[in-house]
């Protein structure tokens, strides 16, 4: 089996915990302790017996840890935190503001080089295994073009900003993919269709004592960026009913590319993820990477990477000849 | 853009054929020549301005050619053929013989080395796209299971079989996967499917004028390790309708992969693909990768490797700074 890779955790929300879930299925990995800026003391672990010590520790700890895996959110914590702490470890973040991936790679790669270590930025599912999938679907059908839907799924943006809405007392959202226009795509027609075209969103609303429904509902179709442009459904419901139905966070969706490669032959590949924990499949993406990593930097390999640049039989627990005799 | 790279096509059968037609997608890569045993002047290729040599003239052309695109047959032509050109090319080829993988790859594992050459094997989709999928569901989910399932797909090697039987003149034969086991799979319940369990077959049989219908059946149902184990359903139609109706080779299939990420949680992963013509997607995954290769040959990674060991941005034609910014 070879020796085991010592992993720590870097803040402790739901992916943090989705981690911890996550390390408990690969043996070759250890948890060494999660750290966390709220008072140690604080946290319940899955697992009791696991350490937990404040994140301002870390410093002391370069030694007896293999790979770090950054937890934070993308808003605040890692835009801080990728830099700081790729100077001294090897992390695995998952970094998910696209527009700003270029940015925050440029942060990380100067520090990790400098300290000899190896970044893996925006690993999950999208950015991540979706990233993928782009990648091989353009670069196996060049004549082509690239569709993803997301959903059916819980988006914690949009529900956020429906809890802002005056009058909101809780409040969930879900992305629902179209399936007419899945079906088109998939059909090879290549149709262009708008991220609004492709999706529909559906509310699930507790309002406060004496709120008005209608200015309510009103509000939220009407918002801009999140609402306006889509088709959107309002559902006005007991705060009891959306404890009991509505706490799982449940996600995925669908890349497709359809391409020809011959005026005679369309060709469609499809990658599809049917979650039913967000958090928890994140977090396993980010544990196999992190296997990947400690891999990575021990051959040299310095300075911030992504999900592209990793050979996919890195991720395995699995020597490359036990990969090539049982999965190739 | 970077320089063109320069491909040679072995083998001009459906498969080098396919390989040509990609070239076309692809304008950081050019055609240097097809390479045949056949008498050269008896090969019409695609494109009529491309030249055609004696497979035994490569040995003068090892300056003028960065990859050379096996397109040979696994049975005899890629286990002679591979290791004899990975010792003076980079090479990329489709070996598909499953279980002589390991063997294989040692044979051209050797000579590569020895000459400093990259030689890719058994690229294409099973073995190739569906190999990663497996592997990274199983990374992604340790504890869960991985179906394959093939069709629906003309079978090159089930289409022989049926011809061999006496009374036959023409023959194809179609595997389909099985609806409800796709379902079962799906759902997470990770049932225990036998490959029969999972697929049926369906033939389309001309017979030979006088032929015995009843008996041409029996023969064909009854046979070991093609058809006995299976449920296989005959239909006997004209050679005019085999024409028709039966001369693309569509194929396809899916990979899934369920796992439970923690008690709670059940995480479906799918990969599909569908497929008008099986080899011209074969050869299009062969020509993204002889890309691939290229670039590994230049970072000094010589000797056999597989799909697994390659990072998927190795396969576009777009730098790794626009791969981040445009499909992270």
């Amino acid at each position: 089996m070879g020796t085991v890779i010592r992993i720590g955790i870097a803040g402790y929300g739901n992916l943090g915990r989705g981690v911890e879930a996550a390390l408990a299925k690969n043996p070759d990995l250890t948890l060494v302790g999660i750290f966390t800026r709220r008072p140690p003391e604080s946290l319940t672990p899955l697992d009791p017996a696991v350490p937990v010590f404040p994140l301002d520790s870390l410093s002391g700890r370069t030694g007896d840890i293999d790979v770090l895996i950054l937890c934070g959110g993308s808003r605040s914590d890692l835009p801080e935190q990728g830099p700081a702490l790729a100077a001294s470890f090897n992390t695995v973040d998952s970094f998910d503001t696209h527009a700003r991936i270029p940015e925050y790679f440029d942060a990380v790669d100067g520090p990790a080089r400098a300290g000899g270590r190896t970044a893996l930025i925006s690993a999950g599912w999208d950015p991540g295994m979706f990233s993928i999938n782009r990648a091989y679907g353009e670069a196996l059908l060049p004549d082509g073009a690239t569709d993803t839907f997301w959903g059916r799924g819980l988006s914690q943006g949009h529900s956020d900003a429906i809890r802002r809405v005056p009058g909101v007392a809780a409040a969930v959202q879900y992305t629902i993919p179209s399936q007419e226009a899945i079906d088109r795509v998939r059909s090879g027609e290549r149709p262009e269709l708008t991220t609004r075209e492709k999706h529909t969103r559906e509310c699930f609303v507790v309002l406060e004592p004496g709120a008005d429904a209608d200015k309510v509902r009103d509000a939220i179709v009407g918002m801009p960026n999140y609402f306006a442009d889509y088709d959107t459904t309002v559902h006005f419901i007991s705060d009891e009913d959306l404890r009991r139905d509505h706490a799982a966070m449940p996600h995925g969706g669908f890349v497709i590319r359809s391409g020809n490669t011959s005026d005679a032959h369309t060709q469609v590949i499809e990658y599809r993820l049917a979650l039913e924990s967000n958090p928890e499949f994140t977090a396993s993406v980010l544990v196999a990477y992190a296997r990947a990593v400690h891999r990575l930097n021990a051959q040299g390999r310095v300075g911030a990477v992504t999900v592209l640049d990793v050979p996919p039989g890195l991720l395995s627990a699995k020597t490359p000849a036990q990969l090539r005799a049982e999965l190739l």
